[in-house]
């Protein structure tokens, strides 16, 4: 039988985990899908470069355009990232009537709606699982799992890098930038690790998750991003006390048509499942109004896993074709919502304030606190004899985010606040 | 636009929630399948009986013939329960043309592969998400989601009664009669609670997912069973001094063409991300050859998350009706396995013993195992001051099962062991 012919964009990491498995699961894959799957045309760098796998040479080009239009070529795999220039081969290929799987969540955080469009147009699938949480079906998840529900929040660790310096400094007491340097060394964290330890990378995908689990054009302006570059063991070690881990989370929370999206480090209880989520392993928390609360964990990246998810959305693909229903992807965001405002975000918070040591400065405090609506669920004050200031933690009952806003700034002009050393949003 | 018209056999739990959701969650759904969905004929088993929920007197019927031989219902949704009978129902419903939604583990189990024979001769779908794990989308995750790995192992916590039970025998300290008491009182367990606490629930569910996950027929009878109710306080106590907690664990197993399944209550390290699933609460931990170590997490049971599994699968078919393309499952029996003898199982174990309390006897045992070419790792004996008697644990090396019964039929005669208490399976 016809092989199906696969372009494959980008041979790193992810591009060999794919074709790893397409030639080694081949029997199991043509069983699926009803033909053999060829690896037609490779898009590398460098040609003459040593590859870790026996490649044809006569199948690497180092001209994307010769496998956009190539065509002979039914599906681009497209796993070599990068926005602009990639989204004109995918456009291109697209126009051309090729199927795209693709592993890129900042083409599809950023230009996903537009990709999306021309697929419908054009009668292609656009399928990105693997833009998301590695190996985790977690698309697949919302989209169809949950399609009879109404998702009401979604709270993901989708960074493994985070995860893993955030694991290790609350494992070991190690400081951020130590165990940075270190996940540099084992290549868990890139040279520049800005997009990661900042939380881009967690927002981008994010914006996919939202996208899809509220059925709404969600833009990666909305959502408010903070990293984990200020996180110190003092946070962690004060968390721990009070029964919390830090995590760097997304959150995406939906009420009726209000809708927030933040990745933020956040202070999650230790009994609440994704607190127990470590390493580089991603998860991802999803409360449905029917459902209740379910949680999908797996690796977030890597060769292999990765690879999982690009191949499955391969067969996805493939068994379309074969049925002849491509491009008939579900049109998922018919709900307009409108992005809540800070006296609508609502959470309970953590303060680590440094203080003033004497008489009355806890009163003082929990006036300003009480001046602004937000009421205080704990307050611990760690014992620091013979010195003129200390500190004091707080949890706070639920309060909205402008509540909370005002409390930081009363604190400003009250000297009896030295300090305030963080904030954490609290959950669980 | 014309609605689909959907008949619901059982009005129960899950019955409730479908027309809850399908009510409730109305312009989602229509929004998703482009057509409203209406529930047309429900049957009960007694019209006059007062509901939890408005529904119109003229849309109950006590005769299932009616609604199977409705020409006007387009998909049937079956949460009645029962087998012999229930079957006659659903092949007489593919027999005219009607899709099937099921939430019925037991017919799938045992029929199922008759029934989706004749739904693909009929074109028709059989769809059966809320058979397993009430909420989670465990089925969709193996069957698409892993569509490109092979599966080496699945470990579930299938049933929520007995996770209920051992969970408060763990944390409460309770006597198993005593919580199996409490459950059914509670309404977590039945008054016959034999097909929950000996495995067999848990044993349909495992033959499903195994299938699915292996694709291969995987029957009933391939299931080694054992229940919970031989689960004592002192195997818990003994568990966690070791690092350990007892659940009952569905382990299906493949290497190549050979595979085994089981249900048993397996000492389970407190490390593995399943050893913290507790309550009601269902997990499915899958391996996958590429994707690694991956966990599904969520509600196993009761009215809306259950629910939300049989509507997502509405969904589906009704997709598939706009597309045309029902009766096109993938054919997923491709794998013909052999099942594992008892020689090819392997894992760790865990014993109990009675034993006489007199110097030599640790020898005498430890000869044993090594007579039989189990190797220990680690011995517990916790110290009894002045008594004949006194227990030892032992925790071995991977053993085959043949080799651990060897170790057991020589223990019967061997004087110093009085009796063996408990022997568990050992996994994390």
């Amino acid at each position: 039988m016809k092989p199906i012919k696969i372009g494959l964009l980008g041979l790193g990491t992810v591009g060999t985990g794919v074709v790893k498995i397409v030639e080694g699961h081949q029997d199991d894959l043509s069983n699926q899908v009803g033909s053999p799957i060829s690896i037609a045309q490779i898009l590398v760098k460098d040609r003459r470069k040593t590859r870790s796998i026996p490649i044809e040479a006569a199948k690497l080009t180092e001209d994307p355009w010769d496998i956009v239009r190539n065509p002979d070529i039914d599906i681009i795999v497209e796993v070599m990232g990068g926005i602009a220039q990639t989204k004109e081969y995918i456009l291109e290929a697209l126009e051309r009537g090729k199927h795209i799987v693709t592993a890129n969540k900042d083409l599809m955080a950023l230009h996903g709606q537009e990709i999306l469009a021309k697929a419908r147009d054009k009668g292609c699938d656009v399928l990105y699982e693997a833009s998301v949480a590695g190996g985790i079906p977690i698309i697949r998840t919302l989209v169809e799992g949950f399609s009879s529900d109404r998702i009401t929040k979604i709270m993901g660790i989708v960074n493994g890098t985070t995860n893993y310096i955030l694991t290790k400094m609350s494992q070991e007491g190690a400081a951020y930038a130590d165990v940075l340097k270190e996940a540099q060394e084992l290549g868990y964290a890139e040279t520049d690790p800005t997009s990661d330890v900042e939380g881009l990378d967690a927002a981008r995908k994010m914006t996919i998750l939202s996208s899809l689990g509220f059925r709404s054009n969600v833009d990666l302006d909305n959502v408010s991003v903070r990293g984990i570059s200020g996180v110190t063991q003092e946070d962690i070690r004060y968390g721990k006390r009070l029964g919390y881990e830090v995590k760097l989370l997304g959150i995406a929370e939906r009420q009726d048509d209000l809708f927030s999206v933040s990745v933020e480090p956040t202070m999650i209880k230790t009994t609440h499942p994704i607190a127990a989520v470590n390493g580089v392993f991603n998860a991802v928390y999803v409360h449905g109004e029917a459902v209740g609360e379910t949680m999908f964990y797996g690796a977030g990246a890597g060769e292999l896993p990765t690879a999982t998810s690009v191949v499955a959305d391969l067969v996805a693909v493939i068994k379309n074709m074969k049925l002849g229903v491509n491009g008939r992807q579900a049109q998922l965001s018919y709900n307009v919502m409108k992005l809540k405002s800070d006296d609508q975000i609502a959470s309970k918070f953590f303060l680590l304030l440094h203080v003033e040591d004497r008489a009355g400065v806890l009163a003082q405090i929990a006036q300003v606190f009480s001046d602004c609506d937000v009421s205080i669920e704990s307050v611990m004050q760690p014992s620091t004899p013979h010195q003129s200031s200390t500190e004091i933690i707080i949890i706070t009952h639920q309060a909205s985010k402008k509540a909370m806003n005002e409390v930081l700034n009363a604190f400003e002009s009250l000297s009896a606040v030295r300090r305030v050393k963080s904030v954490y949003r609290v959950e669980g």
